[in-house]
């Protein structure tokens, strides 16, 4: 799978008073940069949950790890693309590039989850559906 | 050492389109209640950061794992303390207890980053000086 | 009515790298307060949101003006209030105090907004209740 | 002035549980497209700030009024120019536009202000350079 691949300026917003990107902003972008590399091929969540009768994808597993910074006017890239499709979950994997260098790595294990009243929270881990692979693969 | 602990209700604020928290929050959660856990031991951000002649305490990697969501209005807890002292670097857990369960675990892996003229990024990793050990784990 | 009143030292978190509050976070502070106001007089959103048929509480108008900043570190207070209960508007008003000093002051015109499937945005403003307001201002 | 213009579609991370855009969230909005106006114009903070010897371009006031939701989903565009420069400060306007549609409108009114020592706040606001307001309005 060719990586989702999104290149921006570290704007003012993103930075804490260390002047570098406030951390849990990153776990922002990885969120954002999962739901548009689906928008890319073709899957906007906005019409694949109510088609799919999907609850929404909940992580199981969020993590990061930081290599260096990225600082305030820094031009980024992030590539984002599934590693790998295990069943009910898939996981995703993202990296930060700055200036040549990969400065993080993360990934977010996420789950198919369908709506299903009977279910104590209401919804039901299933496989991801071939199809949706295929189309997220092609 | 004794967990630094808070509970509060999760606000509409937290939340995201399916009426749970966002998953980047918990981080922000975990990066404040890592601040708050030095506060109430007495070592304040603002006054430990420069008397220690402290860049940050950077993080070198960060991780959640969740077996089930926080919902609007849930009354939770969330636990924080140091793991381990590893020199250089400090582990800081978190637990987010919902409801007499824990529905969210992490950690974030800390370093002690002293300002460096010297260095390429401004900054060097030293030991966490033995008395905040002390301190903290007092 | 008493305005309802929050005390809280500013997080790392809050703050953008000028060091000080980053400013839309204080519309979120304003949103928390409102709807803890909400809380503290016994009407939980996740209550009373479902119970009266809400949507929403909508903003119409939001608006806040700063005097000085609130820096990382600082002990601020937030006081919030209905000042207005205009028919099916009501006018929640905020002011922020930093070291005796009212720092920042706005405010939130809101819509009650009940669920109406047959208009074409889902919902149709109404009056806010008799309780409700009897109850707010209690 | 030309405005600044951005188009993009509302991400899930930038939704609430009523599934509409977090109205604070269009306050971020307006400081990330005032920095950006600024970059359109050759003008990175990064560089003009401690060029000029700026602290920060602060706000005095901003506001923000709302004729309808943004949907998760919906692609958006944002408006942002200088309305007005008025020696010391500077007014910021924005315009949401949804399918057509002025949906939201605001504004910021910034300061020009420089590093200062003596000042008790470290900082004193300075009419904003002739070359600058030239250079964003060309």
């Amino acid at each position: 799978m060719t990586p989702y691949r999104e290149t921006f300026v570290v704007d003012f917003a993103d930075c804490d008073p260390a002047k570098i990107v406030f951390y849990p902003r990153y776990f922002e972008w990885f969120d954002r940069c999962c739901e548009r590399m689906f928008r890319s091929k073709g899957l906007p969540w906005t019409v694949m949950w109510p088609e799919r009768g999907l609850r929404g994808l909940p992580i199981v597993d969020a993590q990061a790890s930081f290599k260096g910074p990225s600082r305030f006017g820094d031009e980024i890239t992030i590539e984002a693309w599934v590693d790998e499709w295990r069943g009910k979950l898939f996981l995703c994997k993202y990296r930060v590039i700055n200036n040549g260098e990969t400065t993080a790595e993360g990934h977010e294990l996420r789950v198919w989850a369908r709506e299903d009243p009977d279910s104590p929270q209401g919804m039901k881990a299933e496989p991801v559906p071939r199809d949706i692979i295929d189309q997220m693969e092609s």
